[in-house]
């Protein structure tokens, strides 16, 4: 498996003063995707966790909802110039009856009748494309066990402190059991690699579960939650709107701006309890 | 032109207590280009300063490098169903004899003979591409002057305090002077926002200049900056492994963890000077 860090020489300035040290540094390294021998995306990621960022990557494109529709994943046995393998050609093949992914690219470049894309546009499409709906998911959950959740992410992050360049991802159960954090460089990656170990667990849909994001939540990060199931995501920064406008259609309940014991939440606020 | 904000009602826990409260969000709507006709991305974007993102895209794709390389750009005259102008789709045509893009996915999944892609086959596509080198440019700053452009970026930053949801860049000069600053939620349409800017007012290649952008620095940032000719990257946060080999590889500054008095500089420190 690739490096996760490195080390690197770099100069200080503090103060009018320079001086030399090493620092560690996250690594990003692109890593490819292809199904079935076609290639389907290019991301930069951090290594580590591929094949969990492979198949949440295709639990999101709505193209696998359960471990079996994966048939086999392995890296591709090549290696770079100095002869070392570099485990950035990841070669899946799905099972007999599933259907292929439409190339990303491809897939978002389709329009609408009207001319061009719009918020409404992407909206449907997650509509149309999830295997579940989260809507109707009874998980409740105290404000107070929630609030704590960007404390106990960061502490499971072996990397941060390190570096300081990581976003994180992590899912917890309604209980405030922490199943499983990533790590990345990307956050879709980070959120990618923790839906796709929950694939490959066969715990899909993730009923029942709170997704925990160290950063902003973007429309394709509840994109990402909706196509796995999950029924809440909580974000240590702010949402978009089209994140809100999303989690409200699909029933998921969104927080924000989760701060000691303050947070806001956007959609579907009925499912977390003021503590006393 | 399309909202950058929008209102919304949002619950606030804090301390046992539930308010409702409006709260303003940063408004992320899907951008389309197409490039004389053929669609070339799709990207999620905070509107506004979409020409410029069209451009800035197409300079560090290696299309363009002058202002005259663009011969038209229209938003299409097309409605949502509400009638409303969705200002989402932008069409652009090319001056003549201007080679057309590669469409971004088919770029991304081009393969060296070796199996798979690796860090090396990006940082040789970046030096291919670019048409301006800045291991060359003289260009000196103060240690002092750079650290004072976080605040200075966080000044000129129009949204942020309103939603805090917003990525931002800035352009300035080796004296200090802040030529353009934009914001997006994403990072990478930020610093494209700046880099079409400069290039609709033929400054491109932006010599003598140092771009500040308000996180961390990915291989993309420094793979942007490279191609518009910009000698220095300066991030408040932390860049990635691959960001520092570009940088090296390039002759472009780095510089990261602009905190206060104090700064690491991963590249090329040779151009900022300790301050007395």
């Amino acid at each position: 498996m690739g490096r996760v860090t490195a080390r690197q020489k770099v100069v200080r300035l503090s103060g009018g003063r320079r001086t030399e040290r090493v620092d560690t540094l996250v690594v990003e390294e692109p890593l490819e995707l292809r199904v079935g021998g076609e290639s389907l995306m290019v991301t930069m990621r951090t290594p580590g966790d591929d094949f969990d960022l492979a198949a949440g990557f295709l639990v999101a494109e709505g193209v696998v909802t359960e471990a079996r529709d994966l048939a086999t994943m392995r890296f591709c046995a090549g290696t770079d110039e100095r002869g070392e393998q570099t485990y950035n050609l990841l070669d899946l093949a799905l099972a007999p009856g599933v259907a292929p992914p439409t190339p990303a690219a491809r897939r978002e470049t389709t329009t609408t009748s009207a001319c061009g894309i719009c918020g409404k546009t992407a909206l449907d499409d997650v509509r149309t494309k999830s295997a579940w709906s989260v809507a109707e998911d009874p998980m409740r959950i105290g404000a107070e066990a929630l609030a704590a959740f960007p404390d106990r992410l960061r502490a499971s992050q072996r990397l941060f402190d390190k570096t300081g360049g990581l976003h994180a991802a992590g899912l917890f159960t309604a209980e405030g059991e922490l199943l499983v954090s990533r790590e990345d460089v990307g956050r879709h990656n980070a959120v990618d690699k923790v839906v796709g170990w929950a694939l490959r667990a066969d715990l899909l849909p993730l009923r029942g579960t709170v997704l925990m994001v160290s950063g902003r939540a973007s429309f394709e990060l509840v994109q990402k939650a909706v196509m796995a199931g999950i029924p809440a995501l909580a974000a240590v920064s702010a949402p978009s709107s089209l994140a809100a406008d999303l989690a409200a259609e699909s029933g998921l309940t969104l927080a924000g701006f989760l701060r000691g014991d303050t947070m806001n939440v956007y959609a579907r606020a009925d499912r977390i309890a003021e503590s006393a």
